[in-house]
């Protein structure tokens, strides 16, 4: 039996189309870099979303919140901390720190919040394995 | 004397790029479509985004925030419904309410906070005929 | 009966997200600009891709190709081009001239090459239809 | 004094992002992995192409072709193999081959073309220590 995962890190390197003309990462880009860092902590919890979408389960983005720090710049490595705050049966919440490598930088933080859908775009209940390793209690 | 700007409306048509394999918009291009809201806003209010960052002043998101209600499609066509929350000197709030043109489906809500800044990146004032015709009071 | 469409015209603004920070925009945009170009030529030749696809119809690019010939701006109105320059049953060429629209600067010049292919992923013919719209002869 | 670079190998995995609704990658994303993969190849070179452009030196695309081969779908790891195909003082032509991680499926073959420009945007010469570092001859 495996503990749950507490936090997950994930670092991704800013490539050139993710600049803008003010010099430094497009805001948008960092919404990706959340959803690279969500499959990353389901992988390191031990499930694929790949695997989970071909079984049918769908984890929608419902409410997205980002505040900024500090710019991130070209060629910059940037750590995702991520972690959940909240999950049950049917809702996760996860929450981002984002900042450099190089020096800790704080970039941004961030919270997520996804529904579990079924094939059919209805709301559904995430599986019980997945709920037990990302810290939660299936019966929830 | 024009009347500051209540409220202005934008609209996107929906391409292939903005879609993934759920077979909806992913939700990361809701945060273009509001950047563009706010471009075609200022204009609408008789300024050119290009023209205030040729003059030095840059607009910074420091805050976002989104609620998905409903899924966007390919081809759709988005309204983009913009308006000023708050405005001052040197903070001004957008918020948005984005709904598909065919039914009026509200597809999302949102909320951007943006600060001003300078050619040196630093902490600076809005001109004060941009902050009128926003809405707001220059002295504030 | 209709003439079949010679050349559509489709104009796209550049929005911040599609700059970098040589403050050009980035030359893979380029790519969903062409791809908006088709979408429009369809339409304007009487078909919606959006139904096509829906009919199980796919136009997948296999070959692109782009000279970039000037920088597009922040904020350009930039104006496509688009001619058919082959089509038959299986395959549809088309060829693209990119300008902007304040001056007529040749920005860029492309061409694709995409493959009809049906909804099991397998190589398909396009609706007789379709291609006499674009100007070709069904039994090609 | 070493040899000069033959060819880099980089890795890239796709995020959810890139796909499109046909439930495949997104042909424009490709673009910004021949990106990612340039700017590897240059660092394995002994460069970073971010101290070259804070030296002044651009390296601008000027012409893009690239063939499709076969789909990269989501969360498959994507190799690019880079070589240069020729070089001179003003001019890099870059080839590339994209193959699945998993199984060496071929995935696309591209081929670029940048240019030299300097700050003021005109045509530069590269620095001869990065035309070594590439394989050509700095007289040329």
């Amino acid at each position: 039996m495996h503990e749950p995962l507490i936090e997950s890190v994930t670092t991704v390197r800013v490539n050139y189309s993710e600049t803008d003309q003010m010099g430094v990462v497009y805001h948008g880009r960092h919404v990706v870099w959340l959803d690279i860092a969500r499959t990353e902590h389901l992988r390191q919890a031990g499930f694929s979303y790949r695997d989970l979408e071909a079984e049918g389960v769908r984890l929608v983005v419902t409410d997205l919140a980002i505040r900024y720090r500090a710019p991130a710049r070209y060629d910059d490595e940037i750590r995702i901390r991520c972690r959940l705050s909240d999950v049950n049966s049917r809702r996760v919440i996860f929450s981002y720190v984002l900042e450099t490598v190089m020096d800790g930088t704080r970039v941004a933080e961030a919270e997520t919040t996804l529904l579990c859908l079924n094939r059919g775009h209805r709301l559904s209940r995430l599986p019980d394995a997945v709920i037990r390793a990302l810290g939660g209690a299936p019966q929830s």
